[in-house]
């Protein structure tokens, strides 16, 4: 087991290698409650949070939030009555980064 | 043209009609920067706003999520870099309410 959640990201180029294969399946196995879901050919780790009503919601959405701005690496975050969605993947290279797993395994210890 | 952003929520029960036919064009009228989507059967109002980074995009998710507190009705709220998209429904009927069209104005007010 890495420790995955004190990682900071690297800065990341448009030519860098994306996640996949042994590696992909080595990383999810770090951040279990997450699932690799493709939207029009881009992987995205993605994660459903449950909370009892609206306001808590979005108190986690701003922490995530928080957390997006000092990494200067940003997800999408979906806030619902009773959930917030987050989803992380990486623009410059159409896919997964290793940056994405250690903002996800970070998410999960907010 | 009504004041459709002045006017507040009223109780929304169950059975309540829901939006459609004239009444629905007359509503889309008064907010022209919104677009109706049916996702699974259910008609939802929904509209992007742009923003210049991450970090305004979430203060404006914050002031819509203050205003939907104040009404107890909740949109589904989608935060990313350089943009909200904010949809408005009703869950107890699976559709629109008129209710859905006043916080639509009233988003676009702040």
């Amino acid at each position: 087991m890495t420790d995955l959640n004190r990682e900071k990201c690297e800065a990341c180029r448009s030519g860098a290698p994306k996640v996949e294969g042994e590696e992909l399946r080595a990383l999810m196995r770090e951040i279990p409650d997450w699932s690799v879901e493709s939207r029009e050919g881009i992987m995205q780790l993605e994660r459903r949070y449950a909370f009892p009503d609206f306001a808590r919601a979005l108190v986690f959405t701003d922490k995530v939030g928080e957390l997006a701005e000092s990494e200067g690496h940003h997800p999408r975050l979906t806030t619902e009555w009773g959930s917030v969605t987050v989803t992380w993947w990486t623009h410059k290279i159409k896919g997964l980064h290793r940056n994405d797993f250690i903002m996800a395994a970070r998410t999960d210890r907010l």
